[in-house]
C-alpha cells in the first residue's frame, strides 16, 4: 500500500475531491492528511509544515502539497524525487525544503500534454496533482511525467548578526502560540527578547509557569515559547514578523 | 475495499464514534472525511459540500452525511442510490443535489424496525446511519433497508432577473472568502456589484492584486472573489445573503 | 488490520508526524483520528472526548492519546489494557475514564530503556507513543513494554447536593454550544438554571425554537442545550465553569 500524504490551504471539503480523484484511479493507497489549514496562500507556512513531517514517513511515500497563489498562471506543476520520497505540487518552492531535507532533489515538469490533462483554471490539486500522484502510486517515476527542470527555491531566510545579537524571523506560530523561528543553532545561554530574559531550556517544563523560554523545537528550529502560555499573545507576534534577540555575557 | 465518505456538522470527535461503529461491523472499508465543519444545522451548506465532492469518488462509494436539525423528530432516515453511488442520511434534502448530479436518485426509508435499531434520540449518525452504511458496504442494497419513498428535495434557489440585472444568493463562503452563488450560467461580460465592476475571468490570477472578480468555480457555480483577498470581507457578506448584480452593455 | 485511533491537542500537522512514525514501523493498520483540536493542555476535555468515542471501536483497537502539559517532566509514559482495548499516552489521567468504561484497566510503564527510545524532550507523541503503539499493533502486549504500575486517575468531579438543588461542572462545550456536565443521573422533572426553566426532554426537537432544555446526551452525561441555539452563548459559560441547578416540586 503506497502512502500518499496531502497538504493544502484548502480548508474544508476541497481535499475530499482530491482524494476522490486519487481513489478513482488507484485503490491500493493509504491517504494521510498532513494539514489543510495552512494560512491561505502562505507558501512558507506550508513548506514548514511539510518539512516538519515528510521525513517521518517511509521511503516511497508520495507527498501531494498545494499552496498555490499562482494557480492558473504560468507557474509549472512539478514532481520531485528526493531520498526515495516523491512530491507533487506547484513549482513555487513549497516542496523544496522538505525534499532537500531528504536528499538531493531532482525535479520534473508535470507535462499536461503528455498526461492528457486539461485542468480547470482554479483547482490543480484535483485536476493535475491528484492524477499525477496516482500515476506515481501506480509505479511511474517522476521522469515519466515530463522533462527535468530546475525548480524554484524557497528559503526561510537566514538569521543575521546585529550589534546587539541576532535578527531572525518567525516562520510559523503553532496552536500553542509557540513562535517557530528560522534560527537553527542552539540558543546562546543568555538571551533577551524585548527586554525580557528567555530561559534557555531543553523542554517546556524546565521553565516556571508563564515563564518565557527559548528551546530547540522538535523540528530542529529554535522556538520562543511561554510555559503553559502563548508567546504569540505575550509578545504580540505572528508569522512573518522579524525579531531581534539580544545576547548578554553576564549572568543574572 | 468499499469507500465510505463522511460529512457532518459534528465538529470535533463525534465523527470518530460513527467511524468506530462502522469499523466494528465491517473492516474492509476505506473511510474518507469530506468535512465535519459544516456550519451547525446548515443543510444547504452541507448539500453544497457533498455536491462538490461526491462525483469525484468512484462508482460504488457510500456517502454518509448528517446535517440534521430534525434529529429525534418525525423526519425519516433514508438510503439513496444514484448513478452507482449510495447515500445515507436524514430525509431533509441534504443528499439530493449530490444524488441528482450523479443520476436519477431512488430513495428508500431506513426502517429502524427492519434493521432492529433502537437509536438514541440525538445521535442518528452513530446509531442509524453508521449501521446502515455498514450494511451497504457488506453488499446490501438500499431497497433491502426499507420501502421506496419520495425524498424531500432541496434547492439552492434560482437566480431571477431584475430590472437592473440578476438577483442571486450566496450558498457558501469558502475559507478564502470566495462567495459561491447559486448562479450557474457564464457571467455577463460587464457586471457590477454594489457599484463595483467585477472582472469576468477564467482564473484568479487574471485579475490584479485585490481586484474583485467573477468566475466559474471548480464546482460549476459562479463565484465572486477578490484576487489574493477576501470577497466576504470586502463586501460584508455571508452564506444565505441575497445579492443583486447589475449588468451593463457598455464597456468601461 | 489493527485500528489505531489518535487524539491530541496538537492542532495542525504534528499528528501527521506521529502517523508517519507508526506507518514506518507497521503498515497493516487503519488510522482513525478522534480529535486534534482538544483545547491546549486540557486533559479533562481530552479524557471526555476519548471516553465518548473509544467504546465504539472494536476490541483490539489501540488508542494513542496525547494531551500532555507535563511532557519532558518526570511523568511516566504508560500503556493500558482494558476490556480488550489498548491505550498509550502520558500518565496524567487522560486515558483512564475511557479505559474504565471498557473494563478493569491494567497499566504498564513504557520503559524507554527497554524499548531503546531516546525521545526529544517536547514531542513524545512522535518519539514514544507512536513507537509504543506500533509495537502493540505488531502483537506485543502492554506488559512487554515495562513494569505494571498504578496509573494516575482523573475525575470529572461529582455533582453535590446544595440547599436549592445540585451543583455540577461543565466538562465540555461542543460546537453547537451544548454544555456537557458531569451529572449522569436523569434530570429532575422541574429544574431551573439562573432563574430559567430548563425543559427536560429526550431530544432537542421536543423543545421549541430557542428554548433552553436539559437532556441526557449521547455520551450518557446530562447536557444543557438551547434548541437550534447555543447554551454556551445564552448562559455565558465555558468548560470548567461550575453551575447550580435549582429543583422545584411544583409544576408551572
Amino acid at each position: 500500500m503506497t502512502i500518499i500524504t496531502l497538504l493544502s490551504d484548502f480548508g474544508s471539503f476541497y481535499p475530499a475531491a482530491v482524494k476522490g480523484v486519487i481513489l478513482s484511479r488507484v485503490r491500493d493507497v493509504t491517504l494521510v492528511d498532513i494539514a489543510h489549514d495552512i494560512a491561505p496562500q502562505d507558501v512558507k507556512a506550508g513548506a514548514f509544515a511539510l518539512l516538519s513531517t515528510a521525513m517521518y514517513f517511509p521511503s516511497g511515500t508520495i507527498h501531494l502539497a498545494v499552496v498555490d497563489p499562482g494557480v492558473g498562471s504560468e507557474r509549472l506543476s512539478i514532481a520531485v524525487e528526493s531520498g526515495g520520497h516523491f512530491f507533487v505540487g506547484p513549482d513555487n518552492g513549497l516542496l523544496i525544503p522538505a525534499a532537500e531535507s531528504l536528499g538531493k532533489p531532482r525535479a520534473y515538469e508535470i507535462s499536461l500534454k503528455l498526461l492528457g490533462l486539461r485542468p480547470s483554471p482554479t483547482f490543480h490539486g484535483r485536476d493535475v496533482f491528484a492524477p499525477a500522484a496516482a500515476l506515481l502510486a501506480q509505479g511511474r517515476h517522476p521522469q515519466d511525467l515530463g522533462p527535468e527542470i530546475r525548480p524554484k527555491c524557497l528559503s526561510f531566510g537566514a538569521p543575521r548578526r546585529t550589534k546587539k545579537g541576532i535578527e531572525a524571523a518567525v516562520i510559523y506560530v503553532d496552536r500553542f502560540g509557540n513562535l517557530i523561528t528560522n534560527m537553527r543553532n542552539p540558543p546562546p545561554r543568555q538571551v533577551r527578547f524585548k527586554g525580557i530574559r528567555l530561559k534557555a531550556v531543553e523542554t517546556y517544563s524546565q521553565a516556571k509557569r508563564i515563564e518565557p523560554l527559548i528551546t530547540v523545537g522538535s523540528h530542529g528550529f529554535l522556538e520562543i515559547a511561554v510555559n503553559k502560555g502563548s508567546a504569540a499573545e505575550a509578545f504580540g507576534l505572528k508569522a512573518g514578523d522579524r525579531i531581534e534577540l539580544e545576547e548578554s555575557d553576564c549572568s543574572e
